[in-house]
């Protein structure tokens, strides 16, 4: 038993962390920025790739990537507590959540969503088919499919940065966000029946497409009816010891992986666990004690996410890069103001907020991106730049919103 | 990426830990026993030795051991969230202790752990000679090695769960743990050097207790001495966003891998450094935020010590074990006792309290135990007598400890 390599574990996660947190200190004193902004960049001067790399260290600051174990290429420890981070932060953003105002939204959500999905899809398999020809049918639907998904995480932190989160088009996004992950994976199942068998498989993406929303609809109702049975049976026992709100969390912990087996992302499971005790009278409690723990262990995922950057990777893509980076932002844009108008019966400002806040992409991206490059439709170079449409997509989402909230002193966004 | 892996490391951490918390509440509740011990339970009954084993999953439950990466045996991720737990655990019960107690009991304390490492040291070299001859000079050595240690964790856990850790005895027991621990490291280097030279490397184990001492030195007094530098130009910039509690336990992490470099167990820094910032004017409010998150992490450790007993394999060195167990207990009492009346001057009760209280053997005893295990000095019976020493150490020590303490409501065991 060698603890070295524990200890170096240890000293990587105190260093990201720390450098998440001065980097979103910065970010929000100096540039007032939203702080995620920050922990994306202090991960991107930390990455094994830029900092982390000088230290010629396999462990610290770097991926300690453990090949061939299981059968699988790699696998990252430090990987699982990013997983963790992000599923304490969509709990929290979940039990914030006002209940009423996200079912209210529903309708509107998903029509957003449907639209956030098909417009970025269609740009971004002609614009991979134009520059990237080389990379046959397969390649072409996947980097469609990469621009589908927008980050629940992403989006959830930026708004909640900004104090936004329960605005009415802060919570079309969220339920957006919501559904568009569940589209996302859907989109993912067909793409890879493609490259594998070569043919679309409609009936088991159809079946896919049936059981996650069904799963989806199960959660959310259980939250709503059951939430008293909830309180009272699951919940109570811990309550005098007043370690409730952590068996809630950990419940959270189950729920999120529950959703994996219907092939959602867990950050949906998590998100919809929140939801069921923001249904709950026990929501202040729970809140009060469960914030620290997303203060503590959140930024991981997002400083993690920026130390997945190679930047010098990027240049042999740039054309495509760039065009595709558009491509994920206008389709976005578009694809998400139409319904919002329409269905959300938001004004132009309402539209745009949606549009834009609609626009970061994140860990689902990354999923769909990496299962394109485990199956041999996308190249490294390709898969960097969806890396980096995450990121950016995340960075300059927060200066687009601007010029649609500058008006939040005056005039409250609520009745728009 | 396969990222059903990480999922299933989720729902480990879920289980492992919503079992920790069952088993703590039925503890407390039913058996009007520490929290701890309900955790360590339930790490017992979820082991990949009991109901783990039933999953056949490499993961779920199990320790996912990853072999030969890095040149190493075995790694397992689920050992960086333990580590993690057991230094946020530490970091709190260091900034819950009162500073000024903790000086004044250092002579005392430190009386106590030379007696409770020289008494079981002795009586554990002797009985495996005796009882195993065969393990020769190196395997001796190395048994009664696995006796010395004092799990600061675990002892710290105890007084904290029954409100005693700021009595005079707790303070003692605190000390003599933290010290016990750089005796512990400085015997286990002293030992490794006999088994792989034949001969016992003095000027290398003086080199080593020299340097422990000397950090542990420096870290007190950069707290005493230091806190309002750390108070204004550490945590300082951090107050206006509400994170300063965060970055004092991120450094908290910085400071337990420090300690590492000098061959102390990252628990004892973990601790220094809580106690740094208890003598700091934000002791309430790091207190607030970060014991949510120590109720949240804490328990994964308890619960994966609990995990890593193997009871059928004891029944092979029964014999020598229970002699073995008889030795730690004995040992640690007679030796603890001793120098807790001369020096601490303590009545029989607190002598007996301090005595009782030093006997939980813990993460110390089996990194001693373990390194034997690697040198080829200890058979894998052995090795798991070393781990059920640890766990009955710990799960008789409440029950031992009551007799002196049932006078608690009407008489203060302060004055003691």
């Amino acid at each position: 038993m060698d603890f070295e390599i524990y200890y170096k574990f240890l000293l990587t996660l105190a260093i990201i962390l720390l450098a998440a947190r001065v980097g979103g200190e910065m970010a929000q004193r100096y540039l007032k920025q939203p702080p995620v902004l920050g922990e994306l960049a202090a991960g991107m001067i930390i990455s094994p790739f830029a900092l982390g790399g000088l230290l010629h260290d396999p462990i610290v600051l770097n991926f300690a990537v453990i090949q061939g174990a299981f059968g699988l290429d790699s696998f990252s420890p430090l990987e699982i507590i990013s997983q963790i981070a992000i599923v304490v932060l969509l709990f929290v953003a979940g039990v914030e959540t006002d209940i009423k105002s996200f079912t209210r939204n529903i309708l509107p959500g998903s029509a957003v969503a449907f639209g956030g999905v098909i417009f970025p899809f269609v740009l971004g398999f002609l614009a991979t088919m134009l520059l990237g020809n080389q990379y046959g049918l397969a390649g072409w639907l996947f980097m469609g499919a990469t621009l589908t998904a927008t980050s629940v995480g992403v989006t959830v932190r930026l708004f909640l940065d900004m104090g936004r989160l329960q605005t009415k088009p802060g919570t079309i996004i969220v339920v957006a966000a919501v559904v568009d992950d569940i589209i996302s994976i859907v989109v993912l199942s067909m793409v890879v029946s493609v490259a594998q068998t070569g043919s679309l498989g409609l009936p088991n993406a159809a079946k896919i497409l049936v059981t996650s929303f069904a799963a989806w609809f199960v959660l959310l109702m259980i939250g709503m009816r059951g939430n008293r049975f909830i309180s009272r049976y699951l919940l109570g026992p811990f309550r005098r010891s007043g370690t409730m709100p952590v068996v809630a969390l950990l419940l959270g912990f189950l729920i999120a992986y529950l959703a994996t087996r219907v092939n959602l992302h867990p950050v949906v499971g998590a998100y919809l666990a929140g939801l069921m005790f923001a249904a709950t009278a026990d929501r202040e409690e729970i809140l009060q004690m469960t914030r620290p723990i997303m203060l503590f262990l959140g930024p991981f995922f997002f400083a993690y996410l920026g130390m997945q950057v190679q930047v010098s990777s990027l240049w042999g893509a740039l054309a495509l890069g760039l065009t595709l980076l558009v491509a994920a932002i206008v389709g976005k844009m578009v694809g998400c103001y139409i319904p919002a108008r329409l269905v959300g019966k938001l004004r132009n400002r309402g539209g745009m907020i949606v549009g834009v806040g609609m626009v970061p992409r994140g860990e689902v991206g990354l999923i769909v991106a990496g299962a394109g490059l485990l199956a041999g439709a996308i190249s490294r170079e390709l898969f960097g730049v969806a890396v980096a449409i995450s990121i950016i997509t995340t960075l300059i989402t927060p200066t687009m919103l601007r010029p649609f909230l500058v008006k939040r002193s005056t005039r409250s966004l609520l009745p728009e």
